[in-house]
């Protein structure tokens, strides 16, 4: 039944128009050897993506290796969906950087949820982006979403 | 403004409840050194996801390391929002297993989103579950959620 759903890939223009249209993505770390998935509110500078931390363990593990950013939409009613990821590396904001990056990213006015100090500015920069899109288009299943599609 | 927005942990109970009641989550897992987040549809066989898969680099990095199972859901709406985060080992069900887990699996009838032979019955054994939910209770702000809360 191939015409229950169908998959497309989107080029890397969708995949950062999606990513720059939304507000909460998630985190790929690897801490302890477990690839931990941690949503967070982020914003982007051009094609890099911002978020705010407070240094501890698992933003020095993202300092030290790869992460990934991801982003999805999946719309159980139309049965519709998409999700983006980005591979690339944190960068904690310091006063090293040149005044223009520190300004467009401080520009983007991202709000940490919670009150306090200690919070710095961390840069995604992405190694690449990858993104697919799902629709269903007939079929009176449940929709659903392999692991093959991105495998 | 510690009024914005009110964070609590779940319980386990509460983070199994959640993630038998789902049927979309993302698998976390580490391929040539980046953590993926790869949505997949997903049922419960009670304290063990199950998934299904086709062979391939992603599968055979699951099954040799550790992995990860995130469900969340955020709304925009009514500001409120929670993540559930299992970290476990993927396992390929094979005939050396017992005939009661196999038919427990089974029994989940969760379908693969494409046609065709080779999927793979996978089951994600917890490690351990953690949760978090989040509530606004005031501000004007658009609602936003930091990393911190898992940090």
């Amino acid at each position: 039944m191939s015409d229950v759903l169908e998959l497309s890939e989107l080029s890397s223009d969708e995949c950062y128009a999606l990513l720059a249209d939304r507000h909460v993505g998630r985190l790929g770390v690897i801490v302890d050897g477990y690839p931990l998935i941690i949503p967070v509110n982020y914003a982007t500078d051009l094609f890099t993506i911002v978020i705010r931390s407070r240094p501890g363990t698992k933003l020095a593990a993202a300092e030290h290796g790869n992460v990934t950013f991801q982003v999805d939409e999946f719309e159980h009613g139309s049965k519709t969906g998409w999700s983006v990821l980005v591979r690339g590396q944190a960068e904690i904001v310091t006063p090293e950087h040149s005044p223009a990056i520190r300004a467009a990213t401080e520009r983007t006015g991202l709000v940490p949820w919670a009150p306090g100090d200690g919070y710095v500015w961390v840069r995604i920069i992405s190694h690449g982006i990858t993104g697919r899109r799902i629709a269903a288009t007939g079929g009176p299943e449940e929709w659903w979403l392999g692991t093959a599609a991105y495998m």
